[in-house]
């Protein structure tokens, strides 16, 4: 019985931390009033400790306290332990790494196949699709492998931006990148606009919130989701 | 005697391809009629013989003849016969574990610290650095490792983007994922906007090209260099 809230972005423009979602999280989280952060995503700046302390001030609003998985001398039992998980944003690259290192990335699939209600953000989102190799991010560091937790059949494009009208950059455009993505991966990848989210009710999945979300299938023109769109039968 | 050209880009905006560097290539390839083309970053769309038509269009108009490495049975021997190298863009992951597959990246990297001219655009260009871990791609393929071949001792971001003007989007800036980068590997990050270049002549590196290029050191706020600048210092 997963449960699981996959969100393009911890925060909109001109919003607080995590403050879209919230009244989701309540629903989500309901009945728990401790949840597990694991901040490794974040390359610098703030500390784990400073990254916990801010989750912590948003999800007091709710009721729910927060203790950082690099506060637990055993990381593995932190997660069995855990009534609930969230997985902050930062960069996926470094995300990866840390959670093959540290030697927790099974523990996590597990628990959260399991029934542990996780919520994702950003890089914490790009790790519930099949591979990391739709995320935004720079490679900083050399994960171990680009294989990603699989909590749905597809991979996922936090942050999706569509093209910017009138722009002069000869960069590829986001559209561009993950059509490249798909001469070499066969999996369907969901471009989730900021502002979107996929809510994961064990086989039920469904997209939430205010955008509608696009669709990049190999060999297939990409197509564009409404909110409530039933992606449970996407692979 | 090293003699490389480092291109943020192959084409600007409403120009064709290569075609405000032809000055340059024309006397960076001086006394050469024919140069070898390493079309491997190129994820699809266009196939290595129809890329490799494209590139030889361009260096007709310099009376340069352009043939593909992967024509060649041996790639080995036409990278060590190879009078001049050129490396276009498209995927930096595809590109890099292209390189190592085939097994080119050794003799790529003799031929050139030995004096073969080189010109690298875009992909073609991030793999000059030490790393290519201030590419901008997508993480298409998994490359058996990041190192590339340090033409230079520092790292290039090709398209350097300024960041724009009242977006609203919270994806990270191209200067704070660089700012990333350095909270993980020590090597400057030299930040090629479209239109500039370097010029390495042996141990002798110049920034050319209209615009300023920014330069990101660990721990350090990043600097605009002007064209002209001398970088051979830089490490």
């Amino acid at each position: 019985m997963k449960r699981i809230i996959i969100a393009s972005t911890s925060t909109l423009y001109e919003g607080s931390y995590l403050e879209y979602l919230l009244p989701t999280l309540k629903t989500h989280f309901k009945g728990i009033n401790k949840i597990l952060f694991i901040p490794y995503a974040r390359p610098g700046g703030i500390s784990h400790d400073d990254y916990t302390k801010k989750v912590n001030e948003a999800f007091a609003k709710i009721d729910i306290a927060v203790k950082g998985i690099h506060e637990f001398e055993n990381p593995v039992e932190a997660l069995q332990q855990a009534k609930g998980i969230f997985t902050g944003g930062g960069n996926t690259f470094l995300l990866v790494t840390q959670l093959y290192k540290i030697g927790i990335i099974e523990t996590l699939e597990k628990v959260v196949k399991n029934g542990t209600p996780y919520l994702g953000t950003s890089a914490g989102s790009n790790i519930c699709g099949l591979t990391m190799g739709t995320t935004n991010d720079m490679p900083i560091v050399y994960p171990p492998s680009f294989n990603t937790l699989a909590f749905v059949p597809f991979n996922i494009n936090p942050h999706y931006l569509d093209p910017i009208e009138g722009s002069t950059h000869m960069g590829e455009t986001r559209e561009t990148r993950i059509n490249e993505f798909h001469y070499f991966n066969s999996q369907p990848v969901l471009g989730l606009r900021e502002g979107s989210w996929l809510e994961v009710n064990d086989s039920k999945i469904t997209l939430k919130g205010a955008l509608p979300a696009r669709l990049f299938k190999q060999n297939q023109e990409a197509v564009e989701l409404e909110t409530g769109a039933d992606l449970s039968n996407l692979k």
